[in-house]
């Protein structure tokens, strides 16, 4: 049990708002497919804005909420699926955007797809509890659209641009706030279920190789589905068991805005009641490594999540890897 | 202090050696030019090899020199400047091609392009203390070569590709060997200095107003020295306070093989004797973030780190963010 906590917390959603609708009609879909199959009446996608903008904007509003400036962080953790640039990290860049003072934090990003924000939670605890930083900015910033695969209908209409931002300090004396516990697994015979091949060295962008088809995600939707859902329940009976939580002591339970299935898997199957569990899908559709942070944001805003409730925070990400954190908020 | 040790090390190189001779032919540079300004007489470049292969060869190598086995660990960290995919991350898929088991292993990646090692080695040494993971492998691998730009006649000659891989695990009692701190600071006002644009979601490889030469490496080799030269000689004086080691008491340095200035810097200027300073600059070139594992291995290969001794590894790297961890090894 680590006594940290999310001081604050924020989020930048894009302008434009593209409706199932829209998107039925643009890719020749159906109409109401979208919203039956993924559970996704709308999401954002970005015109103007970057992974970088939207990140920074998220970022302000989570010091903001922390009563805290940029001046105090010490140390800045970019959680996103892809980097804002290859070189140098998107958290050093956000140091800039954030007009945070030269040399006051140190600047890394980590990265587990849809998971990142969730290990970067694990991580910025781990060096606050041991006294290294005391105040840790983590942004997740996601632009997926860019790598939409139009063939693919159910990913191509499943995700969804969004950043949120969390500011973890350390809990004082007397304050509930804790982080738990966390867990993570990955089950690598999974690793091409859900798979972006290209934007790393293996496809290089300027090897003439390289196709537009491996620069787009490609998603198994069912097999991962299958997989997680065989894999979830032992994982979280251990994880509620390492924790110390009975299910029915969690307030609330903010799964990773996988798709309907993935959200609803986590009510029917895994000993939920429904009334637990938040989702922002049907509004933000699966935001990658933001889903969860801004999901919380909103859960936070809305007066679903009060400081001092047991919140669980549980996903699956590309991998497969599967995560959960166990944290009184 | 934190009781962890580097229990195994291990490195893979490419076959092919590319003589600074043969680049001064194909790139039609002046004879002798490279090594007189680089430091560098020689490199390597992958032909059939990728980052993933090589990351797996210098991980097995690693893992055997520890004694152990892939199903042992129970985290794995990429720590490269880039990934092998987009998705998922290099981790899961180097537990994959390891044959480490389904569900045993947390995979994420850490990036901080030349740093990433040692971010990856710091948080590792976090995760071990506080008894999360026992067993850590860190593995950095590089493919620059596929981001070269033939314009920039320094950082095309500059960099090499390599691989090399670090387990971590608890220091037993009696052992010697610990981390005894790190630091680090990012001073994004150099952000633009050392930039590789492409490959992320700014200039998607899709996007076709994304150009070739956005997917290559860019750095202004002066201004970088320039800027780090003013500000390493306080962050070193911080990070030795801070550890409370006096620097004629350091049995090795190991810097990131950053060029000949950047290593020779370290001696020149900042209080270290030549004999202190380990360089295998001259026959690798710069391999990014396996620059610094890759020196490692090669020095305790060779003899030149024993058990029990103190080790300084201090880098530069893209943010612009310096870096330096102290360790008995």
């Amino acid at each position: 049990m680590l006594p940290v906590k999310i001081a604050g917390l924020g989020a930048c959603l894009p302008q434009r708002i593209v409706t199932s609708a829209e998107l039925e009609h643009t890719l020749d879909i159906p109409s109401g497919w979208i919203e039956q199959v993924t559970g996704v009446r709308e999401r954002r996608y970005v015109t103007h804005e970057t992974a970088l903008s939207m990140g920074a904007a998220a970022a302000a509003r989570a010091l903001d909420d922390a009563g805290l400036r940029p001046a105090d962080l010490d140390a800045i953790i970019g959680a996103s699926s892809a980097p804002h640039q290859t070189i140098p990290c998107t958290a050093a860049l956000l140091q800039r955007e954030l007009g945070a003072p030269d040399g006051a934090s140190a600047c890394f990003d980590v990265n587990a797809t849809c998971l990142s924000f969730l290990f970067a939670l694990h991580t910025a605890a781990q060096f606050i509890h041991a006294g290294v930083y005391r105040r840790v900015l983590i942004v997740s910033s996601e632009t997926a659209q860019h790598s939409r695969n139009p063939r693919e209908r159910e990913s191509a209409v499943l995700f969804g641009d969004a950043a949120a931002a969390a500011v973890i300090t350390r809990a004082e004396p007397g304050e509930p706030s804790a982080l738990w516990g966390a867990r993570f697994a990955t089950y690598s015979s999974g690793a091409d279920l859900a798979r972006l091949p290209g934007g790393g060295s293996l496809h290089h962008p300027n090897d003439p190789a390289t196709t537009r088809e491996q620069n787009m995600f490609h998603m198994d939707g069912p097999a991962i589905f299958k997989k997680a859902t065989r894999l979830i329940a032992p994982f979280l009976d251990e994880f509620f068991t390492q924790v110390g939580w009975q299910r029915s002591a969690t307030d609330v339970v903010i799964p990773h805005q996988a798709s309907r299935h993935g959200v609803e898997q986590l009510t029917r199957r895994l000993g939920f009641a429904p009334e637990q569990v938040f989702s922002n899908l049907a509004v933000r559709g699966n935001c990658i490594a933001a889903s969860i942070p801004l999901a919380l944001a909103e859960a936070v805003a809305a007066g679903r999540v009060e400081r001092g409730q047991r919140v669980a925070l549980i996903g699956t990400g590309a991998g497969l890897t599967l995560g959960a954190a166990a944290l009184v908020f």
